[in-house]
């Protein structure tokens, strides 16, 4: 039957819903080309005005040098979203992104993933974000489990390979994942292979948090001494009675992450001063800062390979040198006296009873290496003992 | 002229564009309903599981509580922009913002806005992103300069009148803005209404940040001192060197931004302890703490007012209870012994020279308050003088 009036309701219709796609659509376009060159001009569109400014207060010589790194976060959650976020917005060359988990509403009370990416993978809906907040920065995400052995194969190969270069390392890898397994796994593949990187973390109970920079062979690994956290001065009771979930919040997880990426920037583009470890304890506002040295018993034997190499290179540099490129800082002369709160001796850490070595105040030791016979349930760490990694990594699988 | 296939092309035409923006409102819409009550149920729906957990934990006595605060965000910038996320995340119960400033793409290098919102109105854009990120909370936007005489009224008016029941005060004005003028007119509403505000900053050469807790009459308000600093030893010649724009990074922001809501949150829910001055210096990674007695001499005589309630009321608490209020704390007895660097008293303030009082190392001024012979150009600043308020907006205004 003829309706006259059809098709001009039909014409009316697809207008109405071609401007509202058009509003939709307007309303999420990543609303910037690409740049080509970063510019210090001042004008509401450079999104990199504000950073190329750090070259005129005196703060980085060369701050363009940010686009020609590449780094890896391995654990996308409440510090390493913000973390990648971060990176991202400071126009980092590459980012690679490690996570295994999807985006849930009981994360939305930390910073970046939003209610409407639930269900989708975390690096999924990272790399989603990010590329519209900076087109400039290229990603490669991985959606796997770095501690099982064929991805911890591949998470190898491509901190390896991963570069903007393709075949050259990454320039840092940071550690943002939750989990003592996870942590071991990074911790044994950047000694295998002399990699840099940062590990960070935030205590159960969501009140403190820490950075640490490791540098194989020069500082101590993730096995030369048990991790180390900012004691709350909780009762540990409290903390594990009902054991169900942690608590965290978005304000501690977004200063570590701040200070995590901050030490990144310092260390990437050579400025201020790189801290070994900074810790975070919200519930007094304290900051503890150490450095330590690596153990020369260290149960990682590329550790303690990485020890010999590094002691080798040290002896063989001329003693001025490494003073100039430890001093190739843009301002600091550190004249407010500002000392590192300890410094671990390798003595100290071979006279400590057993793997605690003797802390600062307000540090602890998260929990001690599990003894192997104790071990029994939870399987043995990468990092305890002398064998081979893929050993370990297949008894790891096999949890 | 008769089309025969025009009205089914019109038809699949419609279909067509129906399913492509039910998938383009699929990925916008807000993928949560609103929640009536603070559950700690631990399920991967539940938002509020990992802040209830910090019940569990024996950090916070009743996290619920969250729901029955209002805060006010001066400035919804780098800073007041992840403020107000980080509040809204935690499930705050009502947020007041206020900004007259557009997005625009130079703002990329700090967290929170995106591309696509440049142009939008900063309270606009954030309330629409917030609403979508926790549907619990009520906002209240204000696209508008406070300083200038109607808004500042107004302004006035809806710190006095707009917490979640109307008609009474906000719980706490938090200042994320980034000139003096703003910050003073801020210092005068609070200085002349009671109100206890927190102070946030940024130096311009991005790499340090504090902040500052003021209850009017208990501790140094904004026109008692001239404004704190952390000093990151950077020569001020080359600070202002071209002046054309200042630096800033999402790391400072960002940690600065999560300390401001550390500390708002354990004002507000009670627990650990608030400090009252939190500086961060990102060079070397030090913060100092410290806080600060009011100046009797204190040229906003709302201030001097306020310091004498504060007297009468001391005076007419019994000692004990005073002390209970201070240490109504879940946990803390500050076993490590940590000390606020500095405590400057009333006497130091007035033996020092001119407005400067003597600091801890590595804090320093931002400015000392201008001469008013100096001041032609920029005008007289409202907590410069004796005169009226209302003498002083009009003067303001005429700026």
């Amino acid at each position: 039957m003829a309706d006259p009036g059809r098709l001009e309701r039909l014409e009316r219709r697809v207008r109405e819903l071609e401007e509202e796609l058009a509003r939709e659509k307007r309303g999420r376009a990543a609303a910037r080309a690409r740049i080509d060159t970063m510019s210090a001009e001042v004008t509401d569109s450079n999104p990199y005005s504000r950073l190329m400014a750090l070259k005129r207060m005196g703060i980085v010589k060369d701050y363009e040098k940010i686009r020609t790194f590449t780094v890896a976060v391995v654990g996308v959650g409440g510090v390493g979203s913000v973390t990648a976020e971060m990176l991202t917005r400071c126009g980092i060359g590459k980012l690679l992104l490690f996570d295994y988990d999807k985006v849930e509403l009981a994360n939305m009370n930390r910073l970046f993933f939003q209610p409407h990416q639930a269900g989708l993978s975390k690096v999924q809906a990272a790399e989603h974000t990010l590329r519209d907040i900076n087109p400039d920065v290229q990603f490669e995400v991985h959606n796997y489990n770095i501690t099982t052995l064929d991805n911890f194969e591949h998470f190898m190969d491509r901190i390896s390979n991963g570069a903007l270069e393709e075949g050259k390392p990454v320039d840092l890898v940071l550690s943002c994942v939750d989990n003592f397994e996870a942590r071991m796994a990074i911790n044994t593949a950047c000694n295998e292979l002399g990699q840099i990187w940062m590990e960070s973390g935030v205590s159960e109970n969501a009140v403190s948090g820490h950075i640490q920079l490791i540098i194989p062979g020069e500082s101590a690994c993730f096995a030369c001494a048990p991790p180390l956290v900012v004691a709350a001065n909780i009762d540990e009771k409290t903390l594990k009675r009902e054991g169900v979930c942690a608590a965290s919040l978005p304000t501690t997880m977004g200063v570590v992450a701040g200070m995590l990426v901050q030490n990144v920037l310092k260390y990437l583009l050579n400025f201020g001063t790189v801290s070994y470890y900074l810790g975070y304890n919200a519930m007094q506002d304290f900051f503890p800062t150490m450095s330590m040295k690596p153990n020369p018993q260290c149960s990682d034997h590329n550790c303690r390979k990485q020890q010999e190499n590094y002691k080798r290179k040290e002896a063989a540099r001329p003693k001025e040198e490494v003073i100039e490129k430890e001093e190739e800082i843009v301002h600091e002369d550190n004249d407010w006296g500002i000392e590192l709160v300890s410094e671990i001796s390798e003595d100290e850490l071979k006279a400590a009873s057993g793997p605690v070595p003797e802390l600062p105040e307000g540090i602890s030791v998260a929990y001690t290496i599990p003894d192997k016979e104790e071990n029994s349930v939870t399987g043995e760490t990468v990092a305890d003992s002398e064998e081979s990694l893929e050993e370990l990594m297949a008894k790891m699988r096999n949890m």
